[in-house]
């Protein structure tokens, strides 16, 4: 086992993560920021009580609220009402908090600014319905079961909410909003992270009219007047910041590599391919180049897919990793591939690191990585390999970065 | 059409291919060579006639054999009898071509002279089955339909003949054998190349059982038999020179490329992963760094492998180029990839090339890249798009290069 080139690795997978954590990034967006009048901060989604602690070191605010999944406040922050609430079916905490927020942001001037922190959950979590919440259930549950796809499902449930669809956003005016966004989705449509409650809405009044036909909805009178109702198409009031995102992630594994004497090259921020075939594809980048008395580093971010041919234990970063073993093998050099958030597939490892003695040592230990990677079951073979990436649930969620280091 | 980014893959492809023709290589290898018995010259291999004829105008031959694949022939050479036949499954053709070498190469002494000119294909051409043709037909098909890898392929297909791994060499005894090989296997190993003929084989019985078992063979028990029958692991009566290389002719490309502007960044001469993955795998990084204001060229020499999930018409060079236009559409760039041999699996095409406009012009013909690729009919795709690269046999086998452009 090369320690010197794990502990590398291992450096590389930290630095890269913590660049990406939420608090981290919620600093670097409000770097150099001033704020002239009032600030009120409002924080809904999974990440929303670190990046509001952050912010709250950052600004000096004024007053503001948190909203999080149960289980994901860390204590009492000065200045801000914390709360915790279900997800992902809404709960009374979710209005509740949804409420304080809207009276937080009510009779603000020009000058004040509302600082909107945002992440993952943020549907469920910060709702307020303008339907009785069993209705509500009623709906989304019709939507669900007849297969409407996710963008025919905002259409609707942002008609029938008071903070969707830009709706929160129109609720603060007429004062400023800074939305600082970290995004879960892939290519960070705005409109879509959290049902947008601070972005102009594309859908339309007969679109959702055309999706409640479409699956033939029951709706009472009241729901049939709300799809009726328009939801804001501007939303001038509002700056967003999206932040956290696989380029990052990518930029501080190239800057880590750097200072540890690896000449990094960026292959792609747009990996998509088949996790054991990127392995394959790192590793021959790694033979052709070990023995050059040069020290490198090949880094790919993105997300790749598993295909499916076994029922083992294992993610796509754990495949993509132990793919490489058997084309590293011999060398000085080492290929890992990590998650940002921390799970790796349904396991608690974030990823997988191998080097040119993994392969070996699984053929000691009577394993065909072949036969492996064909049951899906790399989570086993790396554990045997002291491969394992452990560093607990993140936190964050930018997709995944890759790392081949070539010991010159 | 990127009508200049073409004319820029087509000069690469020129220049790439035309770095590692067979003819100078050879003349290289025998340059002050001075041979005191007989000469009897064997050429197999679909470079074969080039090679021979390059060689009977350097050295006196007194006879002897050449075989090559159907179309790759250019007419007699005096005092060699010349065959063309079947590849890449061998055919009666094959095996009539054998058994004449094997003729001229019985009764000689130890004062005379073996020319052994070997090239890619070797392993179909030159065969002397120990099995009935058919039931070795059978075997070849199950392995290329299996996925089965050359290295793979080798280790049982030497063992089922009479001339492979080693034992043609055994059959020339007492005289020395001279062998010129044009390497077509990535890292050059001997014993591989046409499943080396007239080298000591490295691979055992218990390696030959594994690669039945692994891909479900249908065997014979005269098959079986033969399997557990050692080759020669050693051939002292053997010179080996080994010219010409996949890193020849990825090196010719990257010069072409700078000549062109394109700054080359070599990433690989190994490649082996499946074709449309490495496809995707340049696509991600051509769109990541597109639009950056630099001139790239990102090169992967090796061999891909195809995975046959349907039945149309193609290759893997082809299949990688057509895998790639989707994650290069709309983008400055062109992707290429191409055979060095001139003909990409059962075509008469060398590669393919597709650039930011191939995607949406099959859309607009009505055909879904998916679709195709998952036929394995990239052929006829890229045939409509005016993506095919024609070269004809070009008398070499030094393996593929992929090329991609960013320009700018």
């Amino acid at each position: 086992m090369n320690d010197k080139l794990r502990r590398d690795g291992r450096r590389i997978v930290d630095r890269a993560i913590g660049a990406v954590l939420p608090d981290e990034a919620v600093r670097r967006a409000l770097e150099g920021r001033e704020f002239s009048g009032r600030v009120v901060l409002v924080a809904a989604g999974k990440a929303a009580w670190q990046m509001a602690r952050t912010a709250a070191e950052c600004v000096r605010v004024s007053g503001g609220v948190v909203v999080t999944k149960y289980g994901h406040g860390k204590g009492d922050i000065p200045g801000l009402v914390c709360y915790e609430a279900g997800h992902p079916v809404p709960d009374e905490n979710s209005f509740r908090a949804t409420e304080a927020a809207i009276d937080a942001v009510t009779g603000l001037t020009a000058e004040d600014t509302v600082l909107f922190l945002l992440s993952g959950g943020g549907s469920a979590l910060f709702e307020r319905p303008l339907l009785p919440p069993e209705e509500l259930q009623d709906i989304t549950g019709q939507l669900l079961a007849s297969g409407a796809d996710i963008v025919e499902m905002n259409t609707i449930r942002k008609r029938l909410s008071a903070v969707k669809g830009g709706r929160f956003a129109q609720l603060c005016r007429p004062a400023h909003v800074v939305s600082i966004v970290l995004s879960d989705i892939l290519g960070d449509p705005l409109d879509m992270i959290a049902s947008g409650p601070a972005c102009a809405d594309r859908s339309t009044c007969a679109e959702a009219k055309a999706v409640a036909e479409k699956y033939g909805l029951r709706l009472s009178p009241l729901a049939r007047e709300l799809l009726a109702r328009e939801t804001p198409k501007q939303a001038d009031n509002v700056e967003s910041v999206i932040t956290g995102s696989v380029r990052e992630l990518c930029a501080a594994a190239a800057e880590e590599c750097r200072a540890l004497g690896y000449e990094p090259l960026m292959l792609t921020d747009r990996l998509c391919c088949q996790a054991r075939e990127a392995g394959s594809f790192l590793a021959s980048m790694v033979r052709t180049h070990a023995g050059q008395g040069r020290r490198l580093a090949f880094l790919a971010g993105g997300e790749t897919v598993v295909r499916l041919t076994g029922s083992g234990k294992g993610g796509r970063t754990q495949e993509l990793a132990l793919a490489a073993a058997e084309g590293i093998e011999g060398l000085d050099a080492l290929v890992l591939s990590v998650g940002s958030d921390g799970t790796d597939g349904p396991t608690d490892a974030a990823g997988g690191m191998v080097d040119g003695d993994t392969a070996g040592e699984l053929r000691r230990q009577g394993l065909r990585i072949y036969d492996v990677l064909q049951d899906n079951d790399a989570y086993h073979a790396l554990e045997k390999a002291e491969g394992l990436i452990i560093t607990g649930p993140t936190g964050t969620n930018v997709n995944d970065v890759a790392v081949a280091l070539v010991n010159g």
